[in-house]
């Protein structure tokens, strides 16, 4: 299982970008996003693109970021343009037992996230974008495996070099 | 040379994510972007990033995109959902001579748009981010040699496994 875990949310600033998080999350494969501050229209929103494109990705929002950091079994990884190149780090975390919980935040992130983290990486270090942090990061870690995840949704996308092609099922 | 055009930016809507598209933009790489609404204060926060962060990317907002695309010298590459798998295509936007422009929309992209690029690329055929599909896109492209690259700002970050480390130059 892979988590994303989405800190310092603030619903009219952030709005969008964490949106983009979420579609990024579920595009690349994760089961479960996790949003520190509670956003019923976030959830809604999300709701609506699994509901039309497909897949089981869920998304909480309103949790105690804490206890979801403290008390997950499994290998967590802070992104962050201070971290160590990720290049590095991701074979050694691809083996750990356990699920995967990746860890971004907004513009500021307390200190303690760096310390309950068991690692910190980074996605280059400048400054640039959380979504496309984990893109790349998630890419890496799948070896560009979410490729190949089918979602079975009532609306699929038929690959094409000009203009839209789209299949809708009932 | 590598240009990003963004298209349909919306000042007030578009604010944070056209900002992380020239970051990203920036980070991976490329060395000017266009947007298609002139944006001052988007203007002022990139070269604020540039001023500190080192690099020579630039920005250039209010352009007309029409131009901008007809009379790019060299390949043209629009990323939709809609297009063909990106790992196909890449290897090939390669190999062409001259520059490389890449073009992202924001929601809606006038059907133009697919007529007047060589490339309609899709980063996955699920709804995700502009910003997720050009990293993946750039990082493709370059083969990742986009972490090579010296920004000799005058703020640099030391890549570490705990916390903030900074070198500062005047």
């Amino acid at each position: 299982m892979i988590a994303v875990l989405r800190l310092g949310h603030r619903i009219s600033r952030d709005k969008r970008v964490t949106t983009h998080v979420a579609l990024v999350s579920r595009a690349l494969g994760v089961d479960k996003m996790f949003v520190d501050k509670k956003d019923s229209k976030l959830e809604e929103t999300v709701h609506a693109v699994c509901e039309r494109f497909g897949g089981d990705f869920s998304i909480e929002t309103g949790v105690n970021w804490r206890h979801v950091i403290r008390n997950w079994r499994g290998v967590k990884v802070h992104l962050t343009m201070y971290g160590e190149p990720f290049e590095d780090a991701v074979e050694e975390i691809r083996e750990k037992d356990g699920d995967l919980l990746v860890v971004v935040g907004a513009e500021k992130v307390p200190s303690e996230v760096y310390q309950l983290s068991d690692y910190n990486v980074a996605v280059g270090n400048q400054p640039h974008s959380e979504i496309a942090a984990l893109a790349l990061f998630l890419d890496r870690y799948t070896m560009g495996k979410w490729q190949c995840k089918r979602f079975k949704g009532k609306i699929e996308v038929v690959p094409s070099k000009r203009g839209k092609k789209v299949v809708t099922r009932e």
